[in-house]
């Protein structure tokens, strides 16, 4: 049961189901429920520079990796067929596609090596892959690239107790490393709904951001090295365990969040934090934006260094995760806005004094309307799921437009209506009306980060819907000094994009940064710069 | 009076003096002192392909800035004496020095972009300075370098309140940034001893980590943008005010700790924790360095998220201290090793709690054989200068070679008695004989980290003492896989040791990375890489 707040005496409310963990991820549900739907992106043309492979680029692969670690069509001389490239051509949401031939699964740094070589003296373009869950169309191929897939490289290679410094391959599943830094008393520094399926060699790729980036910060402070395969196969080994080490350039960090296009990243060394003792987690129906701002400035206050999650979501995102994940809201009514407040702290007693303040205060001010404590952990999990169904929620409903920005706080929300009144100027959307080819328009983040996830969910991915919003969610964002992408990157989806965020300079620099680790640009082309 | 914490029953302790701010730092004290001895440390040769200044140059710059922010001798036609570039051309512990004869301070990134753009183009060899507080030689010329201070940028751009989001200029103070930021609810993610003198700019350009590291982490998290001026004059144009940014390679992370060699940091954008309303302060007596360890354990366990700094010295630099302060410990005896353990939280009573907890424990264990506790903010600030002081207690001393390493928690102190068994090996030093060449052996440093602080105080720089721990220090610390420089950088100290901390491929790419940004290597010469 959960706990109401509203006076510690409205009727308890229990939600009907699903624990964290049992949330469904990813491309089998998308399947199941048959709204495979492909977007009409604009896919640049195939660099003819890059050799097309033949069946002597398999037979020198297979001198380096072993036959069950190669997934080869016939048109390179092997024997699987398309389907069982699907996985690795298709990004999860079924927006962006390749036509890659040839999936190479090495298991050591070595092996990365070697095929790196060998495709950097041929000029063959690979695309290396991790869990396969980003939402900018970054870890699939553009046309027929080679899959450069991590997943066989998936050990724990030291974790160190007492420091809390995990070293590890870089296919490593961040649930599973959760789980086991977390039996030692420690946690992940990250952690995002894909965690089921994501690698943290993906997650250092794209520099992902999450839900505890408020406790923990930036990847660029917790990873303290990183081993990373260049494309003339040089293997820079960086993987320090030091907490501080100023010896010389930090190079590690310009592959955090280069989305391998700069090298392969084969290992991480990663601090993790001591795991809290006590964790609570409350949601709240919020009347306004604006209450949802004072909730976080209140929170702050009172919470201060317990706070560890602030999250926010609108009616619409709630509809749509009622709807598909068969919970029940935890609340009396609906809202327009909700919120979940974790607190992670070492004493359970104080946290519990902080948080109950806290709730008291916003429901005595009016900021919260309803509010409801989870009671254990399942319920915990309970409101989690909540948030973190949303994507896939809206991924079940139709096409979904993804952007994902940030934007001063004060603003942040303004953009979701701005851009549903654009959609209902040009008759593609009217709120409620489901049979409209623009369904739902909806906003959810991270507001302590600045971090809004605005999604459209259409029918189907069609231009007279794209332009709406493209490039104008950009010259937006622009406009306010935010940033294009916040957490998701660049990838194929934004690389034409990225100069509403960088100057020219910037991008000339980054140019020049490409040129310098693969100056034959064969690792994860169209991409990012 | 503070309190005692054993039994709570002993007799209450009192420091005589100072508060911390009064700690007097810097090269005014150690020239009262007469302590000026130079070191006998390896200059590299005059490169010839430099050119050197004339009275052209001269004219050239007055053109660009006001004269009165130019200092210039008669050497290249200008009226300053060598006394007035004094300051600019010997570091503060007066171990390396150079010889230059200009110096410019600009105001805005305008003219660093013109000066720089010049000498790009005349091959003029350029040192950036910030607080010139550097340890390695590094923000001092070698030779005839222009000096480039930046400290007449010192202005506070912007800052919100809200978010917290400092925009500033590279040569503000950092403790005055502290006030500024302090007044209006926030903390510097940062604070080190040399805060009364050193300039966030060059906090950033050397990485500076200090006594916050444990709480709010490094500043490749904090600083959310950087403005940068290169060699060739281009202004890179990266003061992001967002907390999430992931727009293509992150290029600002590279001039984090580059020491001035790839660009000129002259604006710096960095977030700023909310200020803890609570803070305390307790300094114990422990027995063993083991005893260190499991107190920092249990600290880590029972004060979690509220522990925001974890220091340690031993009783050598705590003679230094006592002596050189005219401070009082204010615990009853004399003990091998003290540690201060701080914490930080948005509740007093239940931080008071937690401590409270802590210090007990430790006593009834017998980790901690005497403890006190500060009762107010002025013996806060005693505490504080206890540890803040050694620095400046060593230097009154007589010449103090530094090692800032980075060591395994485990074996971290092994490394300073084992240097003072080679030194009395070799009959230069005998514990307690301040007659002997060697006077003091002694570590201190954050423990949290694994960063030690070694020291070495001879009554002079010289050979036979230098080469008992040079380059066995390093050979040391390369053998625990530990890093040669934890926090003060490279410089000119460490430039020939960089192999063993970083591999071959590393230093190779870093001197890639040098030629990109710096293809005439103009900035900072001899340094670094």
């Amino acid at each position: 049961m959960f706990a109401s707040i509203r006076g510690r005496c409205g009727p308890a409310k229990q939600l009907v189901s699903t624990v964290r963990a049992a949330v469904p991820r990813g491309r089998t549900t998308l399947l199941a429920a048959g709204l495979i739907c492909r977007a009409n992106y604009h896919k640049p043309v195939r660099n003819e520079a890059f050799k097309r492979l033949t069946k002597d680029d398999l037979n020198f692969f297979k001198t380096i990796v072993p036959s069950e670690t190669i997934l080869a069509t016939a048109q390179v001389g092997g024997t699987a067929d398309a389907v069982e490239l699907e996985g690795f051509n298709a990004d999860w949401l079924n927006k962006y596609r390749g036509n890659s031939q040839l999936v190479l699964r090495p298991k050591t740094a070595e092996q990365v090596s070697q095929i790196l070589q060998y495709c950097n003296t041929h000029n063959i373009a690979v695309v290396p892959q991790g869990g396969n869950t980003g939402l900018v169309g970054g870890s699939v191929p553009v046309h027929d690239e080679i899959v450069l897939s991590l997943r066989n490289m998936n050990k724990v290679r030291s974790y160190d107790e007492l420091s809390g410094i995990l070293v590890c391959d870089a296919g490593c599943v961040l649930e599973e490393l959760g789980n086991y830094v977390g039996e030692r008393g420690h946690v992940m520094p990250l952690d995002l709904g894909a965690k089921g399926s994501c690698h943290i060699g993906g997650n250092v790729a794209t520099n992902a951001g999450g839900i505890r980036f408020l406790r923990y910060g930036s990847l660029h402070g917790s990873v303290l090295g990183l081993e990373v395969v260049l494309p003339d196969g040089t293997i820079l080994d960086n993987l320090s365990t030091l907490r501080k080490d100023n010896t010389g350039y930090d190079l590690k960090q310009l592959f955090i969040g280069s989305e391998g296009t700069l090298g392969v990243i084969t290992g991480v060394s990663v601090a993790t934090p001591q795991r809290p003792s006590a964790v609570n987690v409350a949601v709240l129906g919020v009347p306004t934006y604006e209450c949802v701002q004072r909730a976080f400035k209140l929170a702050r206050k009172r919470c201060g260094e317990v706070l560890s999650a602030y999250e926010f979501w609108d009616a619409n995102c709630m509809g749509a995760v009622l709807k598909h994940h068969e919970l029940k809201s935890p609340l009396s009514a609906e809202f327009p806005f909700y919120v979940l407040i974790e607190t992670s702290g070492s004493n359970k007693e104080h946290d519990d004094e902080k948080l109950g303040a806290l709730l008291e205060e916003l429901m005595e001010e009016g900021i919260a309307e309803d509010g409801a404590l989870a009671q254990d952990d399942s319920q915990i999990a309970r409101m989690w799921s909540m948030r973190e169904g949303i994507p896939e929620s809206l991924g079940k409903t139709g096409a979904t437009y993804k952007y994902d920005v940030s934007i001063p706080i004060p603003v942040l929300y303004d953009i979701v209506g701005d851009i549903a009144q654009r959609l209902e100027s040009a008759s593609l959307y009217k709120p409620g009306d489901m049979t409209r080819p623009v369904k739902i328009v909806c906003g959810y983040g991270h507001i302590g980060d600045g971090n809004l996830h605005l999604n459209v969910v259409a029918g189907q991915f069609e231009d007279r819907v794209t332009e709406i919003f493209e490039p104008y969610v950009y010259e937006w964002v622009a406009s306010h000094r935010g940033s294009i992408s916040a957490e998701h990157g660049v990838g194929l989806m934004k690389r034409d994009y990225l100069r509403y965020s960088k100057s020219p300079e910037m991008i000339a620099y980054m140019k020049r940064v490409k040129d310098l680790f693969d100056p034959n640009h064969i690792l994860n082309p169209y991409k990012v710069v």
